[in-house]
């Protein structure tokens, strides 16, 4: 078995998955990412302004779920999570590619657009690569 | 606390974490990923040609690291692990983009370019967004 550790949380007026858009850029709101204070040297490098990747648990989802309608729509054709973007899935770890807007004490970082709902445990954020083809 | 449980295994030509490439593009080979029978029915809907995100669980990894020489230069200085793409960090999640070559039986995918090592748990897959600004 492998265990996670939160290394913080997300603050966002997001609170209803539902509701939530269900891509950063399809209209999420800013939010904070409360980071555990330990975490604080992990932070070094990075910047305002910088695109990262946030890794998140998607702590609502069903891990039990192997095949959905995508994207919540029961017109098209049920396909496997591992061809979907939903958050049910096994290992329910979304990818958020945000932009650093500020970094503040406690730490806290102020990141743009963010589809995670309130409360979500933040796992790890790793810069984006220059290479096109990267993630 | 999170668990995570493994869908399958990378099975890879590539035994030693210090002789792996840092990124697939960076020479990685071909590997196999076995996946849990259980999880056949996730599959459906994926298709050889694709490309996908792999998310492995970085076994060999130090989860106390906070700050690191990136690419293990000892010339570069230090910095974060959340500003680099460094194994080590607190949780040492790898995010892979490869294509997939062949799906078989088992089930299994053969995939290139992979350069996480032998033996390493594969945690989820998920097809890459369209959009220019996506992972």
């Amino acid at each position: 078995m492998i265990a996670l550790t939160p290394i913080g949380r997300v603050r966002s007026p997001l609170a209803d998955p539902a509701r939530a858009p269900k891509q950063g850029f399809e209209g999420a709101p800013e939010a904070w990412l409360e980071l555990e204070p330990a975490c604080a040297d992990a932070l070094s490098g990075l910047q305002a302004g910088q695109e990262i990747l946030v890794l998140t648990w998607l702590h609502r989802a069903d891990r039990e779920t192997l095949r959905v309608h995508p994207r919540d729509d029961p017109r098209a054709p049920l396909a496997g999570v591992f061809a979907t973007r939903s958050a049910d899935r096994p290992n329910p770890i979304g990818i958020h590619r945000v932009r650093i807007l500020e970094i503040a004490g406690g730490p806290r970082l102020r990141v743009a657009d963010l589809e995670a709902i309130d409360g979500t445990p933040v796992l790890d954020l790793k810069p984006v690569l220059d290479r096109t083809r990267e993630r």
